[in-house]
């Protein structure tokens, strides 16, 4: 009888309003060293950088600053430019860089796990697409979150758009994992509505998922429960005033529990899905997550624990020991909160194209995320789920 | 407006039955290195020692053997019978040793993480005493965990009794952070029925503890709680037949649970005063726990928000919305579990002695985990809370 659950995540989380204070004391075993900084320009213009600039000058550590990325899909053209950025240093200027901060929302944080990794592997950030493909320590990263979010802060993950292919790799490896993650809401009230609203559906997913996950542990569910009753309560709140600190403070802590939820449960069919259809369309990735949602519960509920299910509506509001009766309230609560912070209710609306159906439904079986979903489905089924939410 | 609640763990957290199989892995960066394997002579006769010993010789990895810790109270004695240990390598063999590797439970671990410290920083572990006074990192440490237990294996704390002041000095740092935890309730079916009983009952206050704590975030309370609901469970089964393995594993979650919650969120008076009655009479810690939580929580009761005083007692069991009801069933579930584990109900059965409630009183306010605790007291209150037990 084997059963094993293993927790990873960042030894050092530094959370909550004023976090970023405690930053310079981990810098400390840094000083001397160069880090590179990997960004995009609206972080730049929103001050942010400048921040977190200021901190590494006072304590002399020398830096650069990667600002190409471009677009909020984390793309592999992106991560090579990265490279090439990261590579010119080692050569020209002999910029050995030690550190890597990212700073801003999932897409920096990813492409930042993926050119640490590439930097001390070599080869190409496709050669590491799968589980446990790594073979030896990244560059040691710091993640800076502005989001609430993806919570790839911290996780093991980095899901990149590799073009060519129309297809979102997802790479996994305890050695994409943050040395340090940095949750700070002061650095997410400028976040605009409609980030905080498919960031904020992304927490969402990702606790609901992890939560009827196949590799759930009490540890994750415990965890998954809290982030979706707070995520629940204070989405709505975030979403109508940004300025509001505790909403935004509780979004953060739901962003990082649920994070570390699938980080060791895993995810299901919406993320893997989500992926795909993010590779073909490019839209933001929790507005698929919260379209597809609703149909993916109703199509796993079949395989969840009776148990489990009175547990998730119970998160939600409701408590019933009715088993039809809870899948409907957390089916409808999840049409609910989309609606209520103005994300569109079909796939159609966001690109969807008939044609590309069946290709991306082969893509998403093959995604990390189908293996952990509690109910195993064909080709056919995606095809389905996907036209259902259509 | 400052509200910070950082996250501390080990990176990695080996758990579940079967766990240990990923250990080789693990250890694969540490090869053709030394390690030095931190226990005692029951953890050898008990075969623990030599399964360890299996995986380092398949890897080639070359060790010694330190099994000086003679009872389960860790002294500075331990720790310098220890460092001379160490250093000998160092010096005669040229054993520069890259590895501590504690198999066991709390005391080992603790030991082992201040041999760990002092190590690499010098001095004395008394020079350590208190919260971040260490300043180096120290020899990377992984703890196999035999009980369930004082989650020692993945906190950042070691108590060490300093007989000569007969002071349990608590010694706190994230440095001390074992590098590696391995939780495998293989390795605690052979616990003792009185180890699974002060141990399980140490889990119950870790996580009462934490989830009143003044420094409590949502991370740790749903930890906490999630702890309480399996140990109230639970731990009268894994006493009841030590090879329970279902009821092994939850308490080994509810280990790993509590101590991932206390880690972050600090303990209170319960365990302040433990760790002074455990330095003058060398009782099993977990035993003075169990019988000052429920003065405690009393004592603490008008200082705890309503809202959880009814998180906690439906944890326990009961749903209730009247206050004063909450705590009666609190009080008397945490006393009824105590007596079905068969834990004396006073502190005189422990050896308590009038005359040191004074000098006790005045250490235990001088002790860390007092800090946190929701409502401050003087040394009378303490005096009271005591006599109370007594
Ligand atoms: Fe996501
Ligand atoms: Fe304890």
């Amino acid at each position: 009888m084997e059963n094993t659950h293993n927790f990873l995540l960042p030894k050092t989380n530094l959370m909550g309003t004023g976090a970023i204070k405690d930053l310079p004391n981990q810098l400390l075993s840094f000083k001397l060293s160069k880090v590179l900084i990997v960004t995009d320009k609206n972080m730049i213009s929103l001050g942010y950088v400048d921040s977190i600039e200021r901190i590494l000058k006072n304590l002399f550590i020398s830096y650069d600053i990667f600002d190409g990325i471009l677009h909020p899909n984390p793309t592999v053209s992106f991560v090579e430019d990265g490279l090439t950025y990261l590579k010119k240093g080692f050569n020209v200027f002999k910029r050995n860089y030690k550190l890597i901060i990212s700073i801003g929302g999932g897409t920096n944080h990813d492409c930042a796990k993926a050119i640490a990794t590439v930097g001390t592997n070599g080869g190409s950030i496709n050669d590491y697409e799968g589980f446990n493909k790594v073979t030896k320590p990244a560059i040691p990263h710091i993640a800076i979150n502005t989001t609430a979010g993806s919570a790839a802060e911290l996780t093991m993950f980095a899901i990149i758009t590799d073009q060519s292919r129309k297809v979102k790799m997802a790479v996994a490896s305890p050695f994409l994992t943050p040395y340090i993650s940095v949750n700070d809401p002061i650095f997410m009230t400028t976040m605009p509505k409609e980030v905080t609203a498919s960031s904020g559906i992304d927490v969402v997913s990702h606790a609901i998922e992890a939560f009827v996950s196949t590799e759930a542990s009490p540890i994750t569910d415990s965890l998954a429960l809290k982030a979706i009753r707070l995520a629940f309560e204070y989405l709505p709140r975030a979403y109508e005033n940004g300025n509001d600190l505790e909403a935004r403070e509780k979004m953060m802590f739901a962003n990082t529990m649920a994070g570390m939820a699938f980080n060791n449960a895993g995810l299901g069919y919406v993320h893997c899905m989500a992926h795909q259809l993010g590779g073909f369309y490019n839209q933001t990735h929790g507005c698929y997550n919260a379209v597809l949602l609703p149909y993916v519960f109703e199509f796993n509920s079949p395989s969840i624990p009776e148990e489990r299910i009175f547990q998730l509506c119970e998160a939600i509001g409701p408590i019933t020991r009715n088993r039809i009766q809870a899948i409907d309230i957390i089916i409808d609560s999840i049409h609910e909160l989309r609606s209520k912070i103005e994300i569109p209710g079909n796939l159609t609306e966001m690109g969807l194209k008939a044609g590309d159906i069946e290709p991306l439904s082969q893509n998403a079986l093959k995604d990390i995320s189908a293996f952990t979903n509690p109910r195993q489905g064909f080709v056919d089924d995606i095809i389905y789920l996907i036209k259902s939410a259509s």
